[in-house]
């Protein structure tokens, strides 16, 4: 925890111990400006780009040009998240950094550390957003568009923090990477199992993020007869039920986190149910066959309440596998593992452009997207190592 | 809506057309004022007890004392209620004592018109609290530690608008008053059935609000298996399809209208699903056992996740049969037919210390509880001449 401390306060939620960290919010900025201060003191070029996204740049003109070693991850978090999910990876960046320089290091191309903007999409919905606009596979029209839950759009709270709009979409900065390495916290038990503190990861299974909105007619719950009812409730609970029989029957996932009622009284029959499902699986096949599978169910179950039901994908990520190369190689420099994630990155997103890989450090209870969520110091100093092996294996 | 045109842009959501008029917020705070201008401009002698139940006196002296005709009923609304449900009887009365004015009427009792605090309970979560105080049937204590949404205790709100926090509780004006009869919107269709413009009732449903905490984990939705999760919400929705079912085979109602998740992130875990039961019955018995089994049900559905559950009362009110008497006179003199109902009145809190009576509006489309709630004009006029005779028969 002690990588961690400087940030430690920065939009902690001091009920729930959780973080609120949500692109562009007041603790947001004060990342950014700590993030900004990270590199100012370590005499490192700065910039952002025009999707909120840092980088800090070490030797920017060592090497070939195109060819730079890009580390970090990400400092926003979901809603009362953890304090490892996205910070562990970019304060290990930087701790790496400054041991490379205690010992003399001198590298071969350019490193860079990153902070990527959006990560967990938790304010507007799409998930790796700023990474996503930066290599041009997130337009930038739909993505200024998008709404947090106060109905406004990221273009006018970009505006609001006096952000330019002609410059979200494609990064020019991002041609000079020439591979990328993301470390962070682990979200699961694999590396408990093996006994490692440090893992490398193979591929990230396909994911992907369906809005369901269920409509039917609010009433007086007290006076209308159950078969009057056009209540969107009973449908929008079978369709849960449903989807949750089926992920385990397909060993995939899938989660129902958040759910708005409208109007939201405890003696009106809703108007309105609007739920996120989150859906994942070991492969594109299996995803795709859950998925219809649940749509099939909640289009019975809306029928059978008289209520129509409108879905809407708010993003979906095929599989991803890592740069094999890569991954082999940082496995055999670091003597770790190699393991599957069911949770999306960054570097996901990157590994369509430029050779990528991850870091896992190990997390105890396997606990993530939560304020339980955990890694012990040893470990953390571990991963931190990880690094400093990595950039001297390949730059 | 002639009648109801004055207080018609006061608290309406320019949205949804819903009213969002909630227990001393600022809607409600305007709607106070013009109750008590009405009462003003009519002469009359006026008062709000420490619960802000509002009252204005027609000849508070004449006849005995303690045998005063109430009429009236409430201003507040559910989440994007409806126009009708509560305004319709506080404008009715006042439109039928300006009409026994122009006649020359002189009462043989004092008349008052009534305006109960907070009926709908859409904000601090227990229904019909205005007239429960006066009435001493709901705990004064209790009620001050009672939170909205935001956390805030009624006290905290009573202190911020001003009022006397000792003068909660039992209010003496109820003992100047000898009957009440209140006027409603309907809030189904029998009177579309039976054909008639006005109806009187016989009895209000035994029903209740329990809230029913499932706590779980929460986790990252995308690297925790099904089978390690703790997670709340498919244990809800079980719930609530078993709810649904037993509701239709006892002939009663059960609702789920309002449900808050927490950490709430789409791609999250929900670490509690909050959930609000509305049940009622055509009696207590069947009421019981179809809560119990919905008990049943819950704690199966919560243990079959690994998830707690926790049950508590928000309120519960027995079946209310009206005065036999006041009822039938009533029916009697207006021609109208008699009808139970299934939603819950002050009447039903005052039936247990004064004779008391309902009369029912026809709703063309029976629905309540949402904009779309509705009374044609001619039978909004029905409604006020009902009245009328109803003064000339008791008073």
């Amino acid at each position: 925890m002690s990588l961690l401390a400087p940030i430690e306060r920065i939009g902690r939620d001091p009920r729930t111990g959780g973080y609120r960290r949500f692109a562009w919010n007041d603790a947001d900025m004060e990342l950014r400006e700590w993030f900004a201060g990270e590199a100012a003191a370590r005499g490192m070029a700065y910039e952002e780009d025009g999707n909120g996204n840092q980088v800090a740049w070490w030797e920017p003109d060592a090497g070939t040009r195109g060819d730079a070693l890009l580390l970090g991850s990400h400092l926003d978090s979901v809603p009362d998240g953890g304090a490892y999910d996205g910070p562990l990876g970019v304060v290990s960046a930087f701790a790496a950094l400054d041991r490379l320089r205690a010992d003399g290091f001198s590298p071969s191309r350019p490193i860079a550390v990153a902070c990527f903007a959006d990560e967990e999409g938790a304010r507007f919905g799409v998930a790796c957003a700023g990474s996503r606009l930066a290599a041009g596979t997130l337009d930038p029209d739909h993505a200024l568009a998008l709404k947090d839950r106060d109905g406004l759009t990221l273009a006018e709270v970009l505006r609001s923090r006096a952000r330019d709009l002609r410059t979200v979409g494609r990064s020019a900065w991002l041609d000079r990477v020439g591979a990328f390495v993301e470390l962070h916290v682990e979200q699961g038990r694999a590396l408990v199992h093996s006994g490692d503190a440090v893992g490398v990861a193979t591929a990230i299974w396909p994911h992907g993020r369906w809005r369901l909105d269920f409509e039917g007619r609010a009433d007086h719950a007290g006076t209308t007869p159950m078969a009057d009812r056009r209540d969107p409730m009973p449908a929008y609970a079978a369709t849960v039920v449903a989807a949750t029989r089926r992920a385990y029957e397909e060993g995939a996932r899938a989660t129902f986190g958040r759910v708005t009622v409208e109007p939201g009284g405890a003696n009106a029959i809703p108007s309105k149910v609007m739920a996120w499902l989150d859906a994942r699986a070991g492969d594109d096949a299996v995803l795709a066959r859950m998925l219809d599978g649940i749509l099939v169910d909640a289009r019975e179950a809306a029928s059978a309440s008289r209520v129509r039901v409108e879905v809407a994908v708010e993003s979906s990520s095929p599989a991803v596998a890592f740069d094999r190369d890569l991954r082999e190689r940082l496995a055999h420099a670091l003597g770790a593992p190699l393991l599957p994630t069911g949770a999306g990155h960054d570097a996901g997103v990157l590994s369509a452009f430029v050779p990528t890989a991850m870091l896992f450090v190990r997390n105890p209870t396997g606990v993530s997207h939560s304020p339980e969520e955990h890694a012990d110091d040893a470990d953390c100093a571990a991963g931190v190592e990880a690094l400093v092996r990595t950039v001297r294996e390949l730059a």
